[in-house]
């Protein structure tokens, strides 16, 4: 049965309880620049946790989330000449930008002040759905190749998730062989970063409050160590030890600790986005010259190049495959930070009735 | 009548009330490195204020403030080939580090662990005294040449809030000419900010919650223009036109307005230190993938390569002169930011009989 724009399936939050349910909808025609994708796999991110409870005050329900979108391209437009029909592409956070402004001049897209995410962004007359659904329509500009090398199902958490990482890596110079990373927190962007740290030849420690974490970081996951944030003694004897932090907590949490791991010049990235505001405390930053930077995603470009990068250096997350149906639990789980390390939704045969590969 | 390093006069505070008085001291001997020095003229520094009152809890009464120090050679050791008797040298915030350490060797002595300030640091059994004296003996390695074309007074305060506000316009990437400087808090840091900030050619913007000193910004100091942060219209409609901020405010303040604007990309540096933590906001950190940093004074060869800077263009700090027993009433106004932009006080006419100058 060929999917239809006029009905597609996918499934919503309709209230702040965040519980999601079957949902159908239309979608927008394929125009000339538009590659409609039947969508495979979609990763589960906690910014779809964030929205679909509303905590941070923005969600329009209903509301479809998704935007770690792994799929084939089923139609192109006229004007599409880098993508066809069966090719294996990806979507990320957004879905369109002005096209015109400085940020989008300079592969910034993520920075337009009008660009537009995934889903639960207003959109050419109605809002845009994610890729808990079936089916969608996006701007050539704005899908990825994914690269031939990269298993789909675990490569899906590479288009939100991976850039996160990558972009503030790169961006901050957190890149430079024999450097001593530090991953604090050790979730679905962490243990990416633990990847990223290895593969750009760095020393990794990871930084967490679960004691149980630890051996899974260093024997699985290939950090080289790990410091639980509740023990003072460990926390003061890695003082000044780091040249780079990752902070990917997404709870409000104390930065006064982290900044001590730094070295003089040490540079820590947020990754995450906390409800609240942060304490900084000055003497720490002011002292150490250290830096405090934030990081939102990335631009399409260099969303590709770190597709492309996972694809030589095979990076991908570790994830749990779920059904469609099991993301209500997949959910009450990721609140609590029990999943390693990312879910993915089996979209195509535990969604849609047409099972086209 | 000769200066004896056995009983040197200098003023100090002798406990939390702040307030200074004349105070006797035995110097140590000029030993193979050192260099001694005849105190001409020495800056008031927010720091002295903040010492004196023991705000920051690290204060060992008494103690004798003062760490921009203009002054003459009178006396040069064994070792000392770079400096020769009667020369004009400078004195900054620091007189001895490890010489030996990472840091050391990136002529980053100012982060060096075991770096002895000016005043108030435990050093060879004593305590460091600053400049608020007649005398000081300083090993070679943290002396500066005094640039010929600089005056001595005006001279003074860049050895503390001028490498202040130069070193992180230079480590952050703040000088590229014809981007736009926001300078938060116009006092003795915030001037100077102007100053570098046009020598630089920037566009410079002065951020401040007092409406009087608008004229001056612009007449006076040269800024281009002015926004008074109180007023939302005025703050709002100046939302992400700026590239830097250099904040000099020195007591706790809001973090969010001044991160609002900033442009995607945009850079804010701490170069004061407010006595709490700031509330700091995630969200504009993370989608504008902005960046704070901190800086803390500089290192020697950078402190020299400003003098030489200001020498060259000709930037000196705009002074009000005081004699030695003004000082409590100087600093009482510095406590309300009432000084146009710097205390230097008159040592060598002021302080001690002799008058060699």
């Amino acid at each position: 049965m060929a999917l239809s724009n006029s009905n597609v399936l996918g499934w919503a939050a309709t209230d702040t309880s965040g519980h999601l349910s079957p949902f159908h909808f239309t979608l927008r025609e394929n125009e000339a620049d538009d590659v409609t994708i039947k969508i495979l796999y979609c990763g589960v991110c906690h910014t779809d946790l964030h929205t679909i409870k509303n905590e941070w005050g923005v969600t329009n329900y209903p509301v479809v989330p998704g935007h770690e979108i792994v799929g084939v391209v089923t139609k192109v437009g006229s004007n599409v000449k880098k993508f066809m029909k069966g090719q294996r592409v990806g979507v990320g956070v957004m879905v369109d930008s002005c096209q015109e402004c400085e940020c989008c001049e300079q592969d910034l897209e993520n920075h337009c002040l009008e660009h537009v995410l995934t889903y639960n962004s207003p959109y050419k007359g109605t809002q845009t759905r994610g890729g808990y659904s079936d089916l969608i329509v996006v701007h050539q500009r704005y899908v990825l190749y994914f690269p031939n090398d990269l298993p789909l199902a675990a490569g899906a958490p590479l288009l939100c998730a991976e850039i996160t990482v990558y972009s503030p890596m790169k961006y901050y110079g957190m890149t430079e062989p024999g450097k001593h990373l530090g991953v604090a927190g050790l979730g679905g962007l962490g243990h990416l970063a633990i990847k990223f740290g290895k593969a750009f030849g760095l020393k990794v420690t990871v930084i967490s409050s679960s004691p149980n974490k630890e051996a899974e970081a260093i024997h699985n996951l290939g950090a080289d160590s790990f410091i639980l944030s509740s023990d003072p003694e460990k926390m003061k004897a890695a003082t000044g030890t780091m040249d780079y932090i990752i902070d990917t907590i997404s709870a409000v949490h104390p930065l006064g600790p982290l900044l001590d791991l730094l070295k003089v010049n040490g540079k820590l990235a947020f990754v995450a986005l906390p409800g609240g505001a942060l304490e900084l405390p000055i003497f720490p930053l002011v002292m150490g010259r250290k830096l405090i930077g934030g990081s939102y995603f990335g631009g399409l470009k260099e969303t590709q190049e770190m597709l492309d990068f996972c694809g030589k250096h095979d990076i991908t997350a570790d994830i749990e495959l779920i059904k469609m149906n099991e993301i209500n639990t997949a959910m009450e789980r990721l609140s609590k930070g029990d999943v390693k390390y990312r879910f993915v939704i089996n979209i195509w045969n535990t969604l849609s009735s047409s099972n086209i590969y």
